[in-house]
Parts: structure tokens; sequence; C-alpha cells
């Protein structure tokens, strides 16, 4: 068995007796039934996931954001040039990106690593080399990479998991940066939903209207050339996927496979879920959702996954952004259940 | 002039200039234009507010919580007793209660404030004695308080921020504890809205559907009986309103007036933010939306005010809950305008 069938023959359901007990003790607790929504969700998902019935606070948050080009830039898919895939690294490495300062806020450890940009940086201490290739293939005009090097990627995401959050007790939050990726994930959304492709297909980081029309072609093209079969996550991730979404699948994979609570971010990594779900339908089980992202199939992909978004924010970003904002809410629900008083404790009258 | 005039004449616009510099260093981050939705909003609104083109961290957090009793429960309104009101304000003052574990995720200190409980506590050492009179009278039958009354409690508010708040780089959050407070709160939205009062009535703190129906037919007997003129929203607020409400509108005013922003909660204080701005359109300017409620009157609300939720959580209690859990987006707003690099700084390339 490689590590791929390894990860996906680990990965168990979440511990229901926990769940039953986190929410008796959610429903003592002095306010109205259920008044907390999401958070008491929150709360007793976390009881599964870490098979306790009192969920613990994360021990170490920690932001993995993970870096690769896209051959298909070179249709004219996106509003920013390609070069600005390493630019953007080395602004990571340096601390001055959004995710660098949401990350400061939140109290989270930021890990940047180089799944395939199309030119390699000079050797940077901070970065990690989870490289396959030197940025996908065109998928305008025959796959992105071969079904190995997809697994190639899945396992590197996988082992950087494995190094990075040793405590199962972590919080892992998911983000990524590579030009042209929202090309590749409403390619990824379009396979697995089989709606059409102009209705998926949003202004990335800012195109106008005529070549978000052009754009929407292209994924078009990419699909009647590929022929991705939706029935085979591992196809439809090698012929319109992308290194660093191949990545974020195995991040999330290793999760469920550990036992670790993961943060999906928007659009691009949640292509990166609908790709882990297809995989190991109960790794969803270890997912929270974070904001509602501005790209218009966002929604879709999250009604596919299950999850709700807590965050309205009008953000289209990535690099994880919405994952480490959404980092206090699973520390509140935390807090929640082991902190506040019940009605008996405090002497209030139940309703 | 007594304090609600004199602090209604302090109320100015935001600085527009330094919001147009603070939209200006917005656009030359190390990012899509744009893309970090309103959190750029919050980063160039807090510049106005605070009259800085780079606006600060929030000094300190502060989450005020006022208590209240409503006469019109006598119509059997709420799924729990009035007791619960003292009770829960004992759980604050021991730290048992939901908005007490949110503030601390949050950093922030909580002050309750008796506004006018029907029976007062025994004398509690860090409880506020803000009291106007021993709860409203049942509005069902006449008017909840008197037009003193009503000014009265909102000069109550406005010393409380005065009190607590002395740096203007403070943060504020509002809530409440108040059993039968969404009954005014519908009363005062139907008021102002002139909508249908069951489409605004929802279930509270847990009533069933048929209590839901009653609850409506005495919102609008209540209605009925005081012919509230939306056109004089110390008329609305006394006949419909609460003391705690009141004291809300105070808070905002007296925020509007000192130039501290403040965080809006959810149903209750969303009302008072209605009168507040119905006496001061301007104080708007120094609102923040927090949470989306399960209230159905919520949605409605937040279009009158202008204000758009940034949470999502089917919350629906009250406290301040909503408005603590929002304290780190006006932080991270914050940090994005200071600490993110530019393009030029970063070196990276433009679109």
């Amino acid at each position: 068995m490689n590590l791929l069938q390894q990860t996906l023959a680990n990965i168990n359901p979440p511990d229901l007796h926990c769940q039953q007990l986190a929410q008796q003790r959610l429903n003592s607790l002095t306010k109205p039934l259920g008044s907390l929504g999401i958070l008491e969700e929150i709360a007793w998902r976390l009881a599964g996931i870490q098979r306790l019935p009192l969920p613990k606070l994360p021990k170490e948050k920690i932001s993995l954001v993970l870096a690769g080009d896209h051959g298909v830039v070179a249709e004219g898919v996106s509003a920013f040039p390609q070069e600005v895939t390493p630019q953007m690294v080395l602004n990571f490495l340096q601390g001055g990106a959004a995710i660098n300062v949401l990350a400061r806020q939140a109290g989270a450890r930021v890990v940047i690593a180089d799944f395939g940009m199309a030119t390699p940086l000079p050797h940077q201490k901070h970065l990690m080399d989870c490289r396959v290739k030197a940025g996908t293939d065109n998928m305008a005009q025959g796959p992105a990479m071969s079904r190995q090097e997809a697994v190639q990627a899945i396992e590197a995401g996988i082992t950087l998991v494995l190094q990075q959050a040793k405590d199962p007790l972590s919080l892992i939050g998911i983000g990524e940066m590579g030009i042209g990726n929202t090309t590749a994930s409403t390619a990824i959304l379009a396979a697995f939903s089989g709606l059409p492709v102009l209705e998926l297909t949003g202004q990335g980081t800012g195109i106008v209207e005529e070549r978000r029309q052009q754009k929407a072609a292209i994924i078009g093209r990419a699909l009647a050339v590929n022929r991705p079969d939706a029935t085979d996550p591992l196809d439809v991730l090698a012929k319109v996927g992308g290194l660093e979404i191949a990545g974020m699948v195995g991040i999330i994979l290793g999760c469920a496979g550990a036992g670790t609570p993961v943060v999906i971010d928007g659009f691009i990594s949640g292509a990166a879920a609908l790709v882990a779900q297809s995989l190991a339908p109960l790794c969803r089980e270890y997912m929270f959702a974070s904001h509602l992202s501005q790209e218009p199939g966002h929604r879709i992909m999250l009604e596919m996954l299950g999850l709700k978004p807590i965050l309205h924010l009008d953000m289209r970003l990535g690099e994880g952004t919405g994952a480490v904002l959404t980092f206090s809410f699973i520390e509140a629900a935390s807090r929640i259940i082991n902190e506040m008083a019940t009605f008996a404790e405090a002497g209030v009258s139940q309703g």
C-alpha cells in the first residue's frame, strides 16, 4: 500500500458517543436551547473528532499555504502574470501578505510550501520543498498532470501534515497561491457538478466580463479535451486540477487520517475538498467551513460538501485568509462547552 | 440643554479625508483590488471614525451588557419566567454565561448594568446601578414607560459610555438581558417599518408556533393601544420599548458623540440602533454590524440600518455575544491596513 492508500484506510468516523455527551452538556448550559447555533455544532463536532466529551482548545494553530503554477495561464485566464506566484511566496516568507497579518491576529503559525511553481525560488530557509514539477501543463491542450504526479502531490500534502501537526490537538487551516488556480478549481467543480461552466466561472483576481467569458470557454475546452471522469476523483484532479490543489487534497486526507480538524478556506481549497470527499466521504467529518467567497461557484461547492460558511465578508483572496479568520470560532466553541455554567450550577430557572 | 441634546449636538460625520487616504493605502497593498471585501470597508470606516489615515488597534475592548425587565411578560410572551433576568445577571457577574466566555476569548472586559430589573438584586460590587424603574409597564395595556423615563435611561447609557470608555480608541460592544425583550424589539421594528407584525415576530428564546402567533397578537395590541408615532423616536421607545433598549440607544449615541466605534449585537440591540438612527442619522457611521440573528425581523432591521452582518452563526442568544465575536474582525482590519506590504515594498507585479 502506498501512503495515499494507507491514509484512506486510516480515516475513521468521529466518535458518536463523545458527540452525544457534548450535545447533552451544551443543552444543560445557561442559554436557550440551541441558541448559540453553529458554535454549538462546532463544539460537538470537535468532541467527536478529538474523541473527548469535552473538546480541548487547539494546542497549535497552523496555516498551511501551498504554492503551484498553472500551464493554462498561457491562455490569458488571469488578471496577474505568472511571476506573481513566486513574488507572493517571497512576500509570505517576509511576513507582508494578508495571510501573515491575519495569522498573527489569530495566533497561528504560517507554513509555506512549494508544490510546483513554474520557476523555483533560490533556496529559502523557511520554504518547504514539496515540488512535483515546474507547474502543471496547459489543461486546455491536454492533462494538467499525470495521475502519478497527482498522487505524488497528494502524498506530499499528507507528509506535510504528519511533519507539521504532530499533535492531533493541532488545528489546521489550508490556503494557496497560484496564478490561474480559480480556472482549475472551476474546471474541477464543473466536472463534479455537471453544471454549465459559464455559471460557475467568476472574476478570479479581477478580470472584466469579456475575459470572464473567455475564461469559461477555455475551461469548457479543457473539459472537452480531457473528458475527466467524475466518478474517478484522481482522474479529475490530474486532468484539470493543480499541484497545490492536489497538495491540499493530501492535507485534508492527512488531517482526517490523523483525527485533526481542518478548516477549508475559499474556492480553491473547496475544490480540493471536493476531490478529497470523493476519495473518502468520511473526511468531510473533519472539515470546517470558513467564509463564503465572492466566486459564484463557491456556494454550490459548499452545498456539495454539506458545509455551511460562517463568515460573509465578500472576500476573494485565498492564501488561507478565511480559514485563519475562522480559528477563533473553533476556540470559542471549545471554550463555550468547557467554561459556561449549567442551569443547575448557576441557579437559573429553565424555560 | 440636557445630556441627550448635548450628545446629539456632538455627533459629527467621520473624517472623509482620512477615509480616502485609508482607501488609497488599501488599494496599494499586495492583494487583488478589494479582495478583502468587508475587512477593507471596516478598515477605512475605522480610519474615518478615529480621524487617522492609519487606524489604530482598539486600546480596550468593552462589552456593555444592560439588563431590564418588561411588564408585557404578564401576557405570556416568553418561554422563560421573569426571575431569569436577575438570575442571569448573577451568572454574568460570576463569569459563567456565554458573554463572559466569549469576552475572555476576545480579550474584552464585560460591564453589567441594571437599567431596571423588576426586582433589584442585593448590592453587587460589580453591577452598575442605572435603574430607572422596576421594569417597564405592560405595553399591551398602556405605554411601557413615560417619555421622561425613556430620556433618563438614554442619558444613563450615555453616562455609562463616558465612564467606561474614557479613551476614544476603545471599542464598545453592546448586549442585553431582559425576559420579554424580543417582544418590545419587534414592536419597535413594526412601528418604524409598518410591516405586518406576524412576519416580524420570531420564536424569541424558544416558544412554539401557537405562542408565536399569540405573541404577535399581543404586539399588535400594544401598537393599537399606544399608537406610537414613527416620526418621533422617543415616542416609539417610551410606548413600546424597554429600559435596557433605551440604555443601548444612549450607548450608541454616546459612542457616536465621542467618536468611538460601537458593535451592534442582534435583534434587541438592533431595535436600539433603529431608535438611535432615527434620533441622529449620523450615528450609523459609528456602528458596525455583527451577526445575522435567527429572529426573522433582524434582516429587515439591518437593511433599514444600512448595515451588513458578517457572521452567519444561526445564533439567537443576545447578551452581546455576536458583538464580542466581531471584535477580532475590527482588530484584523486595523492590522491589515497597518501591517501588510505594498506592491512596491514587496516587489510584486500588479495586474
